[in-house]
């Protein structure tokens, strides 16, 4: 099951919209912010506590779980959801984006699929088509599947980022005819940073798909250029579909695009920056191994109301940190969550209330006030 | 402030006791488990946590705290309650342990104290005397404070447990007239494997300590020895002051302990071992990085009402511990703490109920079955 429902698409000085997602494993209000549960738990974090943060939805990563402990023992044990203890809905990833962006993997590509040999098992052999792709996400219960594609780098010319997009959209139509069940399955547009390949891949896909990713942004582009992109493909993608920005990103790129009409996002931001000690508030980022913190006994942001805030130093953060505690990455990620939830619950309610301009413009002020 | 009340102790087949000690933080029902809280934290767990198990104390260390982040910006940052925000009772050890013990630690030592280098701050030299050692715990806060001992080593000779014992008697009497606050404070009984040194030790302190250790014990000796050395000081120490047996032990070890009349337990193992894959259940300990539980949709425990086990299953503990999740060591420390504080719990009410001898028959029977 799955269905959007769009609440709110006009507002002063925006392009901002308010809906609402619903799937057998319950609602999920946008814009919404979804947490990236790797390899089937959102590191640092219980199930129980992502549910008092307000999270809806996580996201979880094909690759990884198809890798370890695999799709089909995901499958015996209950699905995914029972898997990780988490009843809410789940996105997968296609795992396309990690083979095609993982460094030391070896890979070679033929229309029909990509070949690439993991180093977890010591090197054996795998294939990944737009059939298995969906095979696996069915398995693993996925309430959002995502279509195989290929991220295309940047820069590309022309003719390359031509070449890539046509494959994804070959791929994007397999993977539908490919599908099963009843789980909601998004394409996901490419095309570089040529606004007419963007146009074009959305024109051929077929309307059938259940939303819409914007793929292949935020790869090392300019922000103004992600911008125009994200704007470019918005303009042009039906509105009765969820659009989803993938890998995006900052609070303040987060803004910015729920701005040009984005509804979903994921990011590893505020969960890994979180372990390397690197902090978002609403008065700009800390770094909290700095020496200045030592002695430092208010909380992170005095206006945050999460538990870390709430009970919390950042000297005793900083000692935690120094002295690689678990109880740091655990405090830490709950706060950067808890900044990136509430952002987009207020910016919900912003876009409700026909104050979204001037709640980003308060936003972005406040956060280059430190 | 600390007081002891004996509530019972005179049971059938038994010498264990019931009792409570009150301090200003708050009561702790005895016999009782202290989790370790080495740098200011139980490693993976919050103070709720640890709260919602049952945990009436914790205990941390004072080696590591006065090296990092350092006592007196502890006291200038509220003291150690606040800064770990713990708002029940603390027992810190003196530090002597971690120098006797740690094996690359440089030291020398005099009958005025012991000066060692530190590998975390660059090789800088330190010195701690009984009289350090008081006034460390008491900028730490300490609710119950420990003399500095020396802990001695096994085996040794009758002239160096002497030796040893008589300079741990000298620093007793010391730590006690340093003291400067109201926090109590414990003797730590030695005398290696000599009974007649333990019941010296224990006939030469004055009576003013709040209560009494016995140290030097579980480092290498056979179990039938250690018990023995409980029951000689268990016989001598007064009977109106709660006993701690230092850094014991398995379950098994415990409730024998408590069987010769001991109050007071800490120790690594449930902590620490659970970090390290080994996880204690009532029909036996289990490896979770085996094989065998690589498909096995059952809880860690089918008897043990914890979070980790009425949510997850082996399968996915083990997922957890091959990919190094934060989340594993979280599960896993909670597991294994409840199973302890439970355990401790559960022998309290035997004794309460004079059903002790069976409770500790049925509970080593069942731990043999797996």
């Amino acid at each position: 099951m799955f269905e959007f429902s769009l609440l709110q698409s006009a507002s002063t000085g925006t392009r901002g919209r308010v809906g609402m997602i619903t799937t057998s494993h319950g609602a999920i209000h946008t814009p919404c912010f979804m947490p990236v549960g790797t390899q089937g738990t959102v590191k640092a974090m219980t199930p129980e506590e992502l549910k008092l943060l307000g999270a809806e939805i996580v996201l979880s990563n094909t690759y990884h779980l198809y890798l370890r402990p695999g799709h089909e023992r995901v499958k015996k044990l209950g699905g995914l959801h029972r898997f990780m203890h988490w009843d809410r809905p789940i996105l997968t990833d296609s795992g396309g984006y990690q083979i095609f962006s993982l460094a030391d993997l070896r890979r070679s590509f033929t229309d029909d699929g990509v070949e690439f040999q993991s180093h977890l098992d010591g090197g054996a052999k795998h294939f990944l088509s737009p059939e298995i792709a969906i095979e696996i996400q069915e398995a693993l219960g996925s309430d959002i599947m995502m279509v195989l594609d290929e991220c295309t780098p940047y820069p590309a010319s022309e003719p390359t980022a031509r070449t890539s997009m046509e494959l994804s959209l070959r791929w994007a139509k397999r993977c539908l005819s490919a599908r099963k069940s009843q789980n909601a399955l998004f394409g996901i547009v490419q095309g570089g940073m040529y606004p007419h390949l963007r146009k074009e891949y959305i024109e051929s896909l077929e309307s059938n798909f259940d939303g819409y990713a914007i793929g292949g942004l935020s790869v090392g582009e300019p922000k103004d250029m992600m911008l125009g992109m994200v704007d470019v493909c918005t303009q042009s993608l039906p509105h009765d579909k969820p659009r989803y920005l993938m890998g995006v990103g900052t609070p303040e790129d987060i803004l910015d695009a729920i701005d040009h009409g984005i509804d979903m996002f994921d990011c590893v931001l505020p969960t890994r920056n979180a372990r390397n000690g690197e902090l978002f508030t609403s008065t700009g980022d800390i770094r909290i191994k700095g020496a200045e913190y030592t002695d430092d006994n208010r909380p992170l942001d005095e206006s945050c109301t999460c538990e870390t805030c709430r009970h919390y130093s950042r000297a005793y953060l900083r000692h935690l940190a120094m002295a690689n505690e678990i109880l740091y990455a655990r405090l830490a990620t709950l706060h950067n969550l808890h900044l990136y939830i509430d952002l987009l619950r207020r910016a919900r309610v912003s876009l409700e209330e026909n104050g979204f301009p001037e709640f980003k413009r308060q936003f972005f002020e406040q956060r280059r006030s430190r």
